[in-house]
């Protein structure tokens, strides 16, 4: 494989296989990125001297059709390239000679993909970010549609209080709200420019990274190239945090899913085609799709850890095995769409159960509230209690099997606006948008 | 044991003591953050109409007393009851009587421990904060101070390209930037009120959560109270992300620190009883504190980790072994407040060495900032290129040793300015006066 | 603090309680170890010469004596002596003089402390192995006593197959088994000897480490010093492995417990005063011992990580960071016990419901066995297949509701004969027996 | 996709996507183990009477074929089937009609996977055996030829003691045998029958599991049906802990290859063709080999706690998800094969420095050496100690730099031979040529 940087002894090829790995499957996700950063990199160059405009104008126009190329699915690392960075520079010198080779200068292979993958994570975040928002409007109006549907409340898995799907899908809305938190703050760790690091110690080249933040769309940079560098790892695992949250709110609903369509429950059900069973068993909807999500959640939720033991006691400065840490990271994203996106389909073919609560077993769901309901109506709540009591004791308790709740986020006022609203305030802090309008000025 | 809930069949005590295990020790710990949540509950119960005028003032008065009892270290859990909540409950019948028992109404132990934890949480963050942003000044000071004396930067721990103290320091100052980013997240999360979600299914009285909300300083509530409920557990895993963030940046720097203090590096040094030693080896310094604290740190990452293990695949609503991630977090915020004072104080101690970079093996270091210089001399990249290699190759590369990176970040270039701008920028938004505020006004 | 061993400086004291943390609350746990760990090594060096017999004579005696305190509880790590090794000298020294700083020659505080950790371990293992044991039989005795109770067997949690308690209790036996083969491997791993690896690179005299092999009952020894010291660590992480995995087993009980438990499935029961209610929600049979069986398990399964996380990465040779993991394994172990301990006593109390089956959620359940059956009497597949699928699409499927499997393990042959012969053979291989009395022979 | 045991309606494309993933990836791999399980199964059926003679030859002649074509790489899973199982049974079909399909009686999916994954995982760890026992002869053969050459040894990464790479390599040959024993108990758990457990709850059919176990070379059964599946999840978190208990071996190794390589020891080196570098910095030896491995060890690492989170709080019965934990194991086993294969390979070309301990920081070393051995010639310890202290603070410490090291495991008696005999002592009790034997019985 030829290496534009290498020195001459070729390097073995067992040596090569196992050092290269599958780095070229994941490079090929980045190219798009790569090019974007070559476009902020040399307008930069030229603004301080060190590539003029002619070269510029070759270079870009090349660049933007590489880019356009790649959006349209025409670019793969030929099998002896090492990686993308090799394989574009090889492009533009192919189409226009020596000046493609100038796109190097200033850079070093370190900055590059530091930046390819700055891009590529907060590109993927903002995919994540519209699922997200995608199945948290799902949630809302499920609460909504179904705010009246009584359920059991649990505490210890044993029949406690009256709850409702209202409650029930408003919960994990909710959830959404709050682990959109954690992703803004891994966007914002990843939504800094990392270009001018070079080999993770700065050059002397007088570089403008201020102008390449501002054409990239970052909110600001890594300022201290050594931190530039150390950047790498950390922010693969606060990502990984903010999708561990994200899975752990699906797998949790997931075993709630599958709990719920157990026949011991029988809570909800699903349109044949969506579980699988068997004709023998026509009782059988196993919900498979609810089990693979709460297995894919769980297995993303240990993601954080397995980036952590990979990065944990490496002394400050690159090391080779943080490309490893790509294997991990970007099949992450599909996974975590992926589930997002069925969560989402699914719930829009979830029936709900009625009248769940006329079941003998759920009829002391009903005692506190009873109780309650007394205290509320002037009885003094030891003797309330102990009239409850009594009554069940005695088996004539038959309490109103209705709920009343008023109070902010309970059954009778769920909230659901309010937790749209912290939802939407949320996603305006990401601030797409800029983001956008930068590239988009970027390949025009 | 007596619990003031309890059915009248006593449990077992071989059940009791396995169930409370070590609970009461931590709870003593939520000690004056019960006595807030209940002075908050009463104020707010008097203002629906739930307890009277004479009562509130009753209970109140003493509940202030008993938050300034905690507070100067005059509380202790007596061994016959159950947790913090009783306790409290049973000082204030001891002193005014029944009127004690009617801060139970409308709150289950389910909300009440859930405005604890909030609470206590809230307040470990903050001190937290407080020791991050006293380890970053220091930080900032000594990059400043060494800014000038180089460092050898290594890449796949090979000698590579100059660096300097102001850069290495600086980079760990930068890096405690990001991990406030992610602290600040799970402060959000953690500052909102689950009060009045009762057993996590709501309750029939009339309560008004905002009023609470706004008494206890919280920034907004956990609306949905399925939710409220489903924020135990998930709550602990995020701080015990932001507070791996955190360990993640001082473990990194503690095995940079054992590195640098090895003979084979001799970077830096410390007085004498700041490291162990033995006189028959006098050249040896032993950094205990940097191992010790790089293996505190590594627990410390690891648990986020064991936060999901314990949490996750529980389907939705209480489940008892909540309470043990009290045996987790708790002490992981003391480790966690150490550590960062512990690296203050021996930063304070540091001493570089000077003329590292006149040992011999770094002269190579030079050499790309040698190429380097010539281009921007005018001197084409691959004559250059060729010119330094020849140089090397034949024994006469004699580099300046000098550094004159300019940009942004770089050695002679630090952006710690910036850097500080920034850490600021983000302390602010974590309004810590505005709580103070709310909580100074309801114990006054 | 003084240190025997302790260049003058005196260290700070900040330094001091950062670095010695908790370490002789769990080192005082180690303290009968260190004393047999003395008693075989100044054996040994009585007969290489470095130790004549009056000293020898006056140093045993007063081991054994202090060996019968430590055993009596006579004995704690005074507030100014550093660590177990320096309480045991001193304690020597004021009674025999001189004599008694010999027993630190040939030795260093690295070998001493890994001895008294393999001992410790050794032992800590062996009564782990006794509750498994205890355990075993229990479950043992459930599924021969409850062997002919059928149960519903879920596949994907829907209701799928008939199963049985003397299923249901009897996996869980042989899971121990299969648990016990990695609690083996960690005993094998654990029962060889490091002393005389001195700090990790030997030493110059002529220890004659087979003797003290012997001696201390070990199996073999770790040949190689540095893999000696490579072993710190690594052992640990090992017995947590196997730790885990009898915590997996727990784990995956406690589930199952809570699951049946509740009023939805209702298939076992529990003594009021085992479990926790409310006099208001008679039903509520809270199941917290199971629960908190299940947390401390889970937090049990994370250890194996937290070792990793702390361990990884760090280059051969001591690091003073290992003395943390004590405060991971040390706890682990009681935790582990008492929830072996626990789970056998509750079970001694489970009642199990006879007739599950009847419920009319079940009836599908003999689908498949119905076919099975009709096949085995001659009945195509096929037809026998469609016949009973018609059956039940008219609803009148009425399946003979008893169960004739007699295969290996199957309900009506569980094997659980078998399943204790592996385990006895397993058991027979910890060879306890050899160990205890080269122990017992030290001391006398 | 058709599925032979499918339901009519058909299941949703999306979810089906979904839910099968990259299952027929990993079932392609266990193809050849899938047909054993036939033909013992069948083998079975037939002297039960299930199966007549004919059927039998018929179904076994050409099921070796379809073994001999897969062993030939002649086996695809279509695109239009859904799993090995299915594919094999297809084939079967097509050549000799609805015989093939009897090949399913007495068995059903789920023990059909299990066996399959058993003979598997059986067979993979039979590999890594034996490229964990090739590089186990490399490092002690290594240790032998290198015993002479002196090494410093290091304590809390400060010098220390003299060492040697006897010493060194010798460490990790030892600590690739302890690693050995959990293989052998992860071997054993594997290498137990599960079929005849149907879908986890045993069948009517009067299966004889003995003979399934004999023909398949099994040394035991999984005994209880439940137990056996049970086992799935529980078999694969025991594997991932073997494999990461080798993992460990080899990233420590490769940490410290990573230090002795860099420019601050420079203790070892490789040639030019094994490293990377660049042409202008001439002494660059990047160590991309080790560090890749590292970082795929610490990958593999935390393997076991990726599938404890994934399979934690899962109740008894078999899940959907447990199909996800061969995402996470099969490619694990390719990635310790490369990686023991690798670190062969590397350590084949290893250079060692002679004379490391000429350089004056090393001077040290010998402190305790010194004492030593003037105490071993008389001289009382605190004289000696004395003298030496003086010698070292007034300069003239001129220790001789030989070591005269002789007890077992030390720089002058390695104890390679015990440690080979312990080697292989485990090695025998994997009784590999068992099991072949039982297989190339079956196929021929």
């Amino acid at each position: 494989m030829s290496k534009l940087w290498q020195k001459t002894t070729n390097v073995n090829e067992l040596v090569e296989n196992f050092t290269v790995g599958r780095d070229r499957e994941f490079d090929s996700q980045m190219a798009a990125f790569d090019v974007l950063g070559s476009l902020a990199h040399t307008t930069m160059l030229q603004s301080i001297g060190l590539m003029d405009t002619a070269d510029l104008e070759l270079v870009q126009t090349e660049l933007k059709q590489i880019y356009k190329d790649i959006q349209a699915g025409n670019f793969t690392i030929e099998d002896n390239v090492e990686d993308v960075h090799s394989q574009v520079e090889l492009l533009l010198t192919q189409r226009i000679g020596d000046a493609g080779k100038k796109i190097h200068s200033g850079r070093s292979r370190n900055d590059q993909v530091l930046v390819d993958l700055k891009l590529f994570f907060r590109s993927e975040l903002q995919q994540v970010v519209n699922e997200t928002e995608s199945l948290f409007s799902s949630l809302v109006s499920l609460s909504e549609k179904h705010r009246d549907v009584l359920l059991p409340g649990y505490t210890h898995l044993q029949v406690a209080m009256p709850s409702s799907f209202g409650l029930w899908f408003g919960a994990y809305a909710e959830s959404l709200t709050d682990d959109l938190e954690i992703v803004l703050a891994a966007y914002r760790i990843t939504n800094k420019n990392p270009l001018g690091s070079a080999a993770g110690y700065g050059s002397s080249f007088p570089l403008n990274r201020t102008l390449t933040t501002q054409l990239l769309g970052f909110e600001s940079l890594n300022y201290n190239v050594v931190y530039a560098q150390m950047g790498r790892g950390k922010t693969e695992r606060i990502i990984a945090q903010a999708i561990s949250s994200l899975a752990a709110t699906l797998a949790k609903m997931a075993m709630d899913q599958c709990l719920y369509l157990s026949q011991n429950f029988a809570f909800v059900s699903y349109p044949e085609n969506l579980t699988t069973g068997s004709s023998i068993m026509p009782h059988k909807k196993n919900p498979d799709v609810w089990e693979i999500m709460r297995g894919k959640c769980n297995r993303l939720q240990a993601l954080p850890n397995d980036v952590a033991m990979m990065t944990t006691n490496l002394p400050s400065g690159y090391h080779r095995e943080l490309q490893l840490l790509k294997e991990l990271l970007f099949p992450a994203f599909t996974e975590l769409r992926n589930c997002l996106h069925m969560a989402k389909f699914m719930l829009q073919h979830i029936e709900v159960k009625a009248d769940i609560l006329n079941d003998p077993k759920y009829a002391y769901l009903f005692s506190v509230e009873e109780v309650n309901r007394m205290v509320l109506n002037g009885t003094p709540f030891r003797d309330a209690y102990k009239q409850v009591g009594l009554a069940i004791e005695q088996g004539d308790f038959n309490p109103e099997k209705t709920v009343r709740h008023t109070h902010e986020g309970s059954i009778g006022n769920l909230g659901n606006e309010q937790i749209t609203a912290a939802f939407d305030a949320l996603l305006g802090k990401f601030q797409f948008n800029k983001t956008e309008a930068a590239i988009s000025k970027l390949v025009s």
